[in-house]
């Protein structure tokens, strides 16, 4: 069984978060991957570099300056900073970006209309992945070669172009492609029944519980979107999704179930 | 016969002469692998953010700030970009830093005193690299499956730590480990006889050869470097080095001979 984490950018962005996720990545067992974010970092060297970050419903619109420093960020220095550290643990880890032996394609997403139904808003370089968007036998032949692919979400469209991606489609995208079991790793402990309590965590969730935490408002914002990735992945082949910590020794989580 | 082709920041900064490159790459024949630089748009990166550049004797002095954004720059930004435009083109690039399945690992460079035979310099985050540094089953295994691996010159210690590698001898380590045929691509038709004068390219160099135009100062600057680096890999089994204007499509070159 492989095993698909996913990590944020909180804790990319977060040198002791980061080093205690790659030590306890590195004693995982089995076949492995992981798909990082980095957006604490990208908005940081976005405002260094004078440009105001924009972001509508969560997502970030990229225009071309944009593409290039999420590009340097997530594909360039925590790519390599998270793979540098696992080859230090003994983890033979290999950093790919979607364009990387044309991995991961993505398809540019189409002008939006946000969730008011009147707005329509041009991400711009953005795209969208599925799990056919995933080169299966790539991935699989360098698993047998015993290295750990380790994904920013940075894709390509095939034709030349550069493209945006959200990291947590994308591990859904992946881990269905592989039939595998998806993390994804964060800073709470799970899906919170009380939002201010951190020992509040649904062991199991399924849809009717899902729909009912959403309507009682106990679920809301970010979650939301994470929650409808993961029931797709789970409903599309992924072998399990789990909502946990990103601290690995934090036990637990939220297991989705049909 | 494996190639393996160098192309500097001056390309890799100019969108027209490195879409020539690519076009002319992707249709090279056989086994093939690219290293790239990046300096130029590095130090454009380091301005915007408001540090500034600092090169001794040719070489960039590297402190935390400055790695972060060469890694960004050459294994994020030009890497991907290149892959980009390659895969659109129907070659199988695959963007790699050292770090990358431990592909090249660097020492970090001691304090090296320089050629005034007084001052000490501490380069900082500054790897040197040699043919035993490349992990040579992990190319040929790449190679075989079809991959055209693409490397940036951000090599690590194995201790975690990246390190900043001068893209030509990188080139060179890479192409001994290979036993490879060595191309340096820049914007000139070779090693020039009259440097005013495009046309007067030396085909054929050798050691003796190469020390008549040092010592008639034909032969300066940036050039030394670049040939004793040469020379130096020819001697320790690279099949053959041509340094060659980066458009491919001008003839000829400088092949060295011993």
């Amino acid at each position: 069984m492989i095993s698909v984490y996913k990590v944020g950018g909180n804790v990319v962005g977060d040198p002791a978060a980061l080093d205690r996720f790659c030590r306890q990545f590195a004693a995982v067992e089995g076949p492995k991957v992981i798909v990082h974010g980095g957006g604490v970092r990208a908005s940081q060297v976005q405002k260094a570099l004078g440009q105001e970050p924009v972001k509508i419903e969560g997502r970030r619109v990229t225009d071309a300056q944009t593409l290039e420093v999420v590009t340097m960020v997530y594909a360039g220095w925590c790519n390599k900073d998270i793979v540098a550290r696992l080859q230090a643990l003994g983890c033979d880890a290999i950093g790919l970006s979607g364009c990387d032996g044309g991995v991961v394609t993505a398809r540019r997403r189409p002008p939006k209309t946000l969730s008011d139904g009147v707005t329509t808003v041009d991400f711009g370089f953005v795209g969208d992945v599925t799990a056919a968007s995933v080169r299966r036998d790539l991935v699989l032949r360098l698993l047998d070669a015993g290295l750990v692919p380790v994904f920013s979400a940075i894709n390509h469209d095939g034709a030349g172009q550069l493209l945006n991606t959200n990291a947590d489609t994308m591990a859904a995208a992946i881990s269905v492609a592989l039939g595998a079991k998806l993390f994804y790793c964060f800073e709470k402990n799970g899906v919170l029944c009380d939002r201010n309590d951190d020992n509040s965590v649904v062991p199991v969730l399924d849809p009717p519980t899902y729909q009912r935490l959403k309507a009682e408002g106990r679920v809301a914002e970010g979650m939301i979107p994470k929650l409808d990735n993961a029931f797709r992945a789970l409903q599309d082949g992924a072998a399990g999704v789990v909502i946990r910590n990103a601290d690995l020794a934090v036990p637990g989580g939220t297991e989705l179930k049909l």
